[in-house]
């Protein structure tokens, strides 16, 4: 089959790679039918996530339909339609037992096109399956669906929940990009009173409008200043970091205020200086994390209630075969206006070929 | 009268200065019984808060006996003895009124011994007196509610409750000195599986022992490899910095779990490094705070119940003239062994002399 192929910062290619196969009887072989490129792809291309091994196939976010199961998988069957969540979960380990999947120390948490081939492929071994992928419902489509399998979890639980976005709150949302404005279209549901989307990029703020912002901001015109003149001079009730950059996450901590929340939704490839100097006296707190997915199902029936947004982040679609063009046109988004690219999907979806004879298939 | 008044960067002088008067109908003045010296006394001296002005009596922690209040007053009399609490509180503003009284926009927050005069002289006017002042049960000793305007309620709230303690939980908290301390006393409170104690001290670490560390490590012997090795390699469940200090907070961030929670007690003067390359990823949330005091009447009530050991932590006392000698002894602990120094209290009970006549007097 294809891959998309992670060969060291700056290297990458579409190319021939070896059919996945059940390993552990807990595993399902998937044949990926919609898959989406993240932001912290372009990290690991960078070369900002140095633990992922030359040779891996990248990509932790599809939809496919399971070909294979092992002999352990109950929940799902070959034929199922199933979302692919990033984070793979054992189940069983102390902090899935709390609902925190992604720091999983049973061979699962984010796995997939980190430390073992991930979904921009035709065709996935997906650990752990009972655990880590969702049956579809039929009426929600594969372009909506792929979006639930990292970016709308990760804004409304790392961004969202962690910030504690209340009614009546300020919000500013730092990054307009994709998992900014998932943050955005998130931060809705609690209703709070106002938030405001800082981007560099013009027609990203004009995205962040049309998922709900009150108020947009150029981060280059001094935006701290716009939310204390709305906020009293007091600054945001919850300030949300999606970027990953330094400047920015300074940005956050001096837009807060006092008594308020800072939710870090960035992948950061270099530490940032924490003024702690100013910062001791002004109760903030500060969250990072990484998504759990325990959300996903209340977002997958908000998806197929027509509550969410989901859909409206997807700007670009491409046959599967284009993922290096795909590749080229995300990166430079603010060349191309680039916020998801699905490739697959119900556009595209002829495109998988048939699996060829493989050993154990 | 008397007070300790700071003159600039290491330089302050026990020297007489004008007795103070009710100034707003909502202030009383009190004549100082028992005082201590915080440890944020030696930040200021060090030049490390710069907003406090020049001329200004030092000292927010302070048991005496209401003289004199002003005509809105009406929860105090003249004869009254209270606690006066580190924090002033206007009752009335959006801080206060969610009970973040640190927070103040009223015209209270931290102001005694920062922004006007405070506790370490023979009087003292409190500001907002209904809220900012707490009547003594006969039963306690000055010696032990002295403790409670400003150390175990910024252990308690700004390192356990932030912390989130939560029974069989492991705790770490670095810097045994008396806040630390009194983090190791209050983190009890809610039954951890253990809590490790760290600090550059033999002594303060046989102190936290005593009340109630379960294990102890010297900062400069890998105290993380302790925290890892009783941990299963995961790190604590709460870290809590109570130094102030660069080094200090970099390690909390270093000890703590996937999930955890790093509490920020300590006066910092500079910024930190945040190492949100690693953490981004880690589920970590890290609070920063200054007391909101809202659990003193708590704590005055168990340490009426004899629950808590405040008393303990007491190691030096002196007539309240001898002040000089005994910031020279409290800052100098490493050598002196001092945690807390009281000066008056039951011990030198006799020292206030009797006001003089002045203006409104």
């Amino acid at each position: 089959m294809k891959g998309f192929v992670f060969h060291g910062p700056g290297q990458a290619s579409w190319q021939d790679v070896p059919d996945p196969a059940v390993k552990d009887p807990t595993d399902a072989v998937v044949r990926v039918g919609a898959v989406t490129i993240c932001g912290t792809d372009l990290h690991i291309l960078r070369g900002d996530v140095p633990e992922v091994p030359l040779g891996t196939v990248l990509g932790h976010e599809a939809v496919g339909e399971i070909v294979e199961v092992g002999s352990d998988v109950l929940t799902v069957r070959p034929g199922d339609r199933v979302l692919i969540s990033c984070i793979t979960s054992c189940g069983r380990c102390r902090f899935c037992r709390g609902g925190s999947y992604g720091q999983c120390r049973g061979g699962g948490g984010w796995i997939l096109g980190h430390l073992i081939d991930g979904t921009q492929a035709e065709y996935v071994r997906v650990p752990h399956a009972d655990l880590s992928v969702h049956p579809l419902p039929a009426a929600v489509r594969s372009e909506d669906a792929v979006l639930l399998a990292d970016i709308f979890p990760t804004a409304y639980e790392v961004g969202v929940l962690n910030g504690h976005v209340r009614p009546g709150d300020t919000v500013a949302i730092v990054g307009a990009g994709p998992i900014g404005l998932a943050a955005v279209a998130t931060a809705r549901l609690f209703s709070p009173e106002r938030i405001i989307s800082i981007d560099l990029v013009a027609a990203r703020l004009e995205a962040a409008r049309r998922l709900g912002a009150d108020a947009v901001a150029d981060v280059r015109e001094a935006p701290g200043q716009l939310v204390a003149d709305l906020t009293d001079g007091l600054g945001a009730d919850v300030v949300m970091e999606a970027v990953g950059v330094p400047d920015s996450f300074e940005l956050c901590t001096r837009m807060v205020r006092p008594g308020g929340h800072v939710a870090n939704i960035g992948v950061h490839g270099k530490p940032v200086t924490l003024h702690l100097e100013d910062l001791w006296i002004r109760n903030v707190t500060i969250t990072t994390g990484l998504v759990d997915t325990r959300s996903t199902p209340t977002l997958l029936r908000m998806t197929a209630a027509g509550r969410l947004p989901t859909g409206q982040l997807v700007t670009h679609t491409f046959p599967l075969k284009q993922m290096e063009e795909a590749y080229d046109v995300f990166s430079q988004a603010a060349e191309t206006g680039a916020l998801k690219v699905v490739l697959g999907g119900e556009r595209h979806a002829e495109v998988a070929v048939p699996r060829t004879d493989r050993e154990g298939g």
